[in-house]
């Protein structure tokens, strides 16, 4: 991301599970504004709102006999505008990328039709013993909430 | 920041200020972890320490009439090993770079001698009518807590 | 409140504001309830939804001139059944009592219709200068929403 | 509690565990003040510390085989003096009475000398099952650390 993300991140259109979201009183900070760690905790949620809606409640696919142990490895956040208190936001959310162990998870967050943050989240499939393949079956899941699908022009 | 980032930044001594920090019983999820958004509240409490202990109380330097309104653009977090609860952890803090109204802070938690998570904020100086320049006052404040100050060789 | 609560405390329909939430993923402690604290928030969330829409932002009166300085000088909660993530729930508030320069709000949460929490919150009117009397508009704003109103039976 | 509470309570050297704990910049409300559901957050942090110095990490005591689990049953908690960041508060906590299936912990914040909070938590031991006996090894850890010890004089 950083300064020079791609537009397509800033329209809610691209992303296939939206989520609508109220930020708290507890969400403000001592100026007044909705802190950006309440900010990343918005996120947070859209993000476990789309992975229960795929993938069942606890993190369990209903496929699954067990529940999947993910840790976040990395999560950045571009706030490019103000989040108030009291005030309700959509939190766009898709996969952006399935890798071997990890997975993309690629937010955005909208006052309106303006975007005010952007969030990417890498997760890690991690049982006790590591970093270990997603499973296949979840694996398929994650590619049906894909966002910015590859436009498929008939004409090319 | 990512997967890539420089070695120099998972050493505690190349963070002029330390804080002490402990996640609270409230910092755990479901899963036992302290949360990778407690993190980012961790972080931000050592960033909001050291620019405390740099510009004075309500971020308003000594020297200075007026509080410095702050807002953050750009948080970015890498997730290195697991923060558990109870626990007690060191976050080194230094500041990466000085823009003209932006400023990049660094930051690093540690487990011991472990680092467990590293943090990237942007900063920007932004009163009502928008970005304005870091105050020259502040700004030679900065200079003195950045983090891996350059070597200077005298035999070069 | 205490063990032998008022059975009227246990009716939503005692209530004159009704406001609906959702605990968020964060608001799980480690044994994947949500958390006591998180409830506290909850019903902060609905008292000041309250005040906001007989209030106005910010906690001024659209007839006011000024904001009030309000602080919570006493809160208790009874637990009286598990609130789960994810889940919606109601919560309703109102007025129990309008003292000299304080307002007791009472609220109560509820899954369906069964009561799952009990809140009495004492909140005072305290400028810089000390607690002082309740202005006579929010006095009478408030009195407009008492919870349980006294039945007034003309043949009495 | 409530107005006429026993001043023995507003004591430091009437509890027999205490724990420094220091508010979080996100502990602030958007009035400048560590807001009432955080101050119940550390006095939550300050019984889980009592709890694990008394019966181990995760609520199990060295002795027995399996966790216990408890659930609050009803928290109440007094603000009486204003609580500020940056700052350091001490909080006293105790066992008030040992039930058949509950516990009441007694807490209280320190500012200096001064008790600027109080807390009366009442805890349940309650398996699936519904409520349960606490088990005898833990109510007679329990017993050494009640608060306010009842003073034997011989001569009386």
């Amino acid at each position: 991301m950083g300064a020079t993300h791609d537009p397509a991140r800033t329209q809610l259109a691209n992303y296939p599970f939206v989520m609508t979201l109220q930020p708290r009183f507890g969400d403000m900070d001592s100026l007044g504004h909705v802190n950006n760690v309440a900010i990343a905790a918005l996120f947070e949620e859209a993000r476990v709102g789309m992975n229960r809606a795929l993938l069942g409640d606890s993190h369990v696919a209903p496929a699954l006999s067990r529940p999947l142990p993910v840790v976040a490895a990395r999560v950045e956040i571009d706030y490019l505008g103000e989040v108030r208190y009291p005030g309700e936001y959509r939190v766009g959310v898709g996969v952006g990328r399935v890798g071997t162990s990890s997975v993309l998870q690629v937010c955005a967050m909208f006052d309106g039709e303006t975007c005010v943050a952007l969030c990417d989240a890498v997760l890690v499939h991690r049982p006790a013993t590591g970093p270990a393949p997603v499973p296949q079956e979840v694996r398929e899941l994650l590619t049906t909430v894909m966002a910015f699908p590859v436009r498929v022009d008939a004409g090319v």
